[in-house]
């Protein structure tokens, strides 16, 4: 299933929007690995190899796919969204002390915690010029403002990670302000580049927040449930971190005392074990931890494709619908 | 002579500028300290406790005080300059592992380097948003440019300081991107703030970096020379932290082959101990490093009043002028 979503949404995608998306690679990659300081290139180049989905450029080129883009913003735009949010992935990386990022070393564990730190403000001051440059102060408004949403987010889930403590309440305002803020800007961002009507640009952010949801919850529960070989990434890596996702709060919300007792002990001992990660795997299966969050996923990919009823049918509309189904069927 | 000329600066100041300045202190405290999430209030506040010079939001408040500031934005700008200030300085003390800031616990040491990177974060995001609602493009460009410099530099002289290496020239390059280029901005969007003319806005940005690299060739030789109860940083950090400052680098080129193998020596070994710095320090007065980098200093400290000789005398510009000689003259 997830394969064939996957294989026709690319069809569809590079049918509609190949050229732009692989400018849009040509100049991140640029981006990247642009500059007079060897270690910012080549700290650079290291992420720029690493690739990645593109989810964000991709969703600003489907939202001024839906309109015109008279002025041809959108790749120039997409680009500025994926060094932001390569920007976001250095430092959490750094925070979260990630030993891979898609399969390879993170920037800070290849070129040291100082490099990540100081590259990653290059990088967001380098997207804040490129904004400038490009000229739109609603486009401004709408990164800024996800971004001041991102990273505020970012600290309260360190403060509730130290509280040892996280209501599904909490982990939803989270991933809320994390993920789908920012996806949400990609998708206004993509229609005002497409000179979208105000309710347009309305119902597209409104699409990206939805489905920005339901990607965390995703992202979240394939850490239980996902091949490390595929995700890249450790499997019960975020347990490691002690971060606290969906599939875990429902299953401490509907374990027994004692096996609420015996998971919270194991995620306070310093130095996780293996044995501690599979009991904690075995009982979010038990409780079907990755089941309900699959079903409050769908329900929100479900209300973002409901926001693009205003639109008439199109391959613009129809790719968005996929992306929708993409996000909860995927499997890396 | 040097708590002459900064009581007679601080009373010009606080004559012509004190209300902006205590106005823009106020915002400064709030911007600092709101936030819903607690852990950025405590980290802010923590922050704000500390104080600073706030040379930065002078120089956009004297900036505008050239001129006329019809709309009244100086306040808000100067609160902005000294928030993203703020924000490089918490990722820096980070990646210096600095352990104080201004005489007390530095953010990362009080609040953890996952907090301090994330904060930073935050206040930059915030920034960002504040210069969006300012809506002024030439001076999110002044700002934006500046930070892409700073940062550039910032990991250009982590290079440096990896290859053991730092020339002069290497110096004066860092400087006066990481120092000077902020400085210089704060002067433009001061001047800009103002309605000054293009040539005015030009001259302020020149004065502010000629008198940006005066001030941080006089920070790095106070590293060799102050009073640490004064500095509120510990005499011979910059050293610990393996960082070649002038006075370092000209005792280097003056210093006999024998003398230089044994400073290298002891800036290459790990944990440098009292005794090595105390050589250090000697060798650095034998030859003169202070002698020969204050006058470097004053020499661009000159130019940069030499750039404001195209205003006509007023409080502003002589206030200006009495920086340049305070930038010199400081002892901390």
């Amino acid at each position: 299933m997830s394969l064939g979503v996957e294989g026709v949404l690319r069809e569809r995608l590079l049918e509609l929007v190949g050229g732009a998306l692989r400018a849009c690679e040509a100049e991140i990659n640029r981006e990247l690995a642009d500059s007079p300081v060897q270690l910012v290139r080549e700290l650079g180049e290291h992420v720029a190899l690493a690739g990645g989905k593109r989810l964000r450029p991709i969703l600003v080129l489907l939202g001024a796919a839906l309109g015109a883009d008279p002025h041809g913003r959108a790749v120039r735009l997409g680009c500025i969204v994926e060094l932001l949010h390569t920007a976001t992935l250095i430092h959490d990386d750094v925070v979260d002390q990630a030993p891979l990022r898609r399969g390879r070393p993170s920037a800070h564990a290849r070129f040291g915690e100082d490099a990540a730190i100081l590259v990653g403000d290059h990088f967001y001051s380098r997207c804040m010029a490129l904004l400038v440059r490009d000229g739109d102060l609603r486009v401004m408004e709408a990164l800024a403002a996800a971004m001041v949403s991102m990273t505020e987010a970012e600290v309260f889930q360190l403060e509730r990670k130290r509280a040892s403590a996280l209501s599904e309440a909490d982990y939803l305002r989270i991933i809320r302000q994390k993920t789908a803020t920012f996806m949400s800007a990609c998708c206004r961002i993509g229609g005002l580049a497409g000179d979208l009507d105000a309710d347009g640009v309305e119902a597209l952010a409104t699409y990206g927040e939805r489905i920005g949801i339901a990607f965390q919850i995703i992202d979240d529960s394939l850490d239980f449930a996902a091949d490390p070989t595929r995700l890249g990434k450790a499997i019960g890596h975020d347990l490691l971190e002690g971060k606290r996702t969906l599939p875990l709060i429902v299953t401490l919300d509907r374990a027994t005392d004692e096996e609420r007792g015996r998971i919270l002990e194991a995620l306070g001992r310093p130095g996780l074990q293996d044995a501690d990660v599979a009991e904690v795997h075995r009982l979010v299966k038990v409780y079907d931890g990755v089941g309900y969050s699959v079903a409050r996923a769908s329900a929100y990919a479900e209300a973002g494709i409901a926001a693009l009823a205003r639109f008439p049918d199109s391959p613009g509309r129809q790719i968005l619908t996929l992306i929708a189904e993409y996000v909860i069927h995927r499997d890396r």
